[in-house]
């Protein structure tokens, strides 16, 4: 009788890690964010059950809900996975779920997953730390949220790369921040939208150009000199090189 | 003929991804760090050779010995796994082996992984966000680095976590600088010593008593309001709810 609140990763059944994808192949419940991937879900055991509670934007007490589901299945079944996008502790609630559950004495484990923050970058060829041109990495999230909407002036830092996750839709009010913070207007910017998807789409920009760049939801920003390489790719890679030795 | 930069995750051969462990099955070599746990290589094929090129403390330029050793194996084998603990693109110097490889007209594909600064953590049962506490996560290594020493004044910021790597040696200094810049003496903090092993360890404390606290490398430090959480243990639930509702 426990609940697992298991990382998922950013979507790609392969960034799974080997105790995720050996829970859900023995899971009775599925409990899942709206956006993990089908290729995920296809590895629940045949006769788990899936639950989608995906949050859609404007529902507000939904998450209480979440809790008192989890807690009444945590106390009929053997094997609960709640599955959630990326890693349960980076911005994924997990905390809550976790203290709701153990308060009603129902038994957690938590399982870390890939968190997009970094392999959204990944994906993309960027590496969140490189000598010479990062010495750390700062994560937050774009959205509005009354009494924690970040204040992005503070976070103006050249000597570290900016994760932005739900960032999208502020995507203008964010990058007029970090100028005001002092960052400067040429800051490379890298969008990556849908990563590990077959959809993923990488949109490079100056930190200028961000508000005014077509991008889509979901994504992740990365802002900072990192985002101007690309190590997928070698055609300029001699530009990297000047750039990082 | 391609090397693999893979994320070998914090030790725990459950969290490597699903394809870190089937590139292992089927690597030809395997480079790999110093703190690269026995359970993970041992999902190594049979045949692989494994070489251990963990640098030391003090050795300056290994890492170019290392980019070398890459490009010569890339050019030999169908396939070279290069395992790092963690993940490539979060101070696994990652960026500078795809580089060199790619430079060298040698295929690279970079494979996420689990960072210990965000596992660590969550091993030891503390969120690096949570509603209330923290809006966002900051990663720095602790090293003292010719030209690239982080300020910690800088990164005084309470609503954020911050999490410092390689920070044992000189966490007294740290303390001392996040004190400066603004941080309570009484901020939790969370010490995670060997992440995922048998022989974690988890050391709590104040900001203000860190530098006098007896703690052993490697570990990660966790620094902020959430460091006081221990959602792995329910006996001080009460107290928890207080600070998070």
């Amino acid at each position: 009788m426990t609940v697992y609140l298991v990382g998922a990763g950013p979507g790609d059944a392969d960034l799974l890690t080997v105790r995720a994808a050996r829970l859900l192949a023995r899971a009775d419940v599925v409990v899942h964010d709206r956006l993990i991937s089908r290729e995920v879900l296809d590895l629940a055991a045949p006769h788990a059950e899936l639950i989608d509670v995906g949050k859609r934007p404007g529902s507000s007490d939904s998450q209480d809900d979440i809790n008192e589901l989890l807690v009444m299945l945590g106390r009929r079944h053997e094997c609960v996975v709640r599955l959630k996008g990326g890693d349960p502790f980076v911005f994924g609630r997990g905390g809550e779920e976790a203290l709701a559950l153990s308060a009603h004495g129902v038994a957690v484990e938590v399982v870390a997953g890939i968190t997009s923050a970094f392999a959204g970058p990944l994906l993309a060829g960027v590496p969140v730390t490189h000598r010479g041109l990062s010495h750390g990495v700062t994560v937050v999230t774009g959205s509005a949220v009354p009494g924690a909407t970040v204040d992005f002036r503070r976070l103006a830092n050249a000597d570290l790369t900016l994760v932005v996750l739900m960032g999208v839709r502020r995507r203008g009010v964010i990058a007029r921040e970090l100028i005001e913070g002092g960052l400067e207007r040429s800051t490379p910017v890298a969008v990556v939208e849908r990563a590990s998807s077959a959809q993923q789409r990488v949109v490079r920009c100056t930190l200028e150009e961000l508000g005014a760049r077509r991008v889509e939801s979901p994504a992740v920003l990365v802002i900072g000199a990192v985002a101007a390489l690309d190590l997928g790719r070698v055609d300029d890679l001699v530009s990297m090189y000047a750039l990082t030795s």
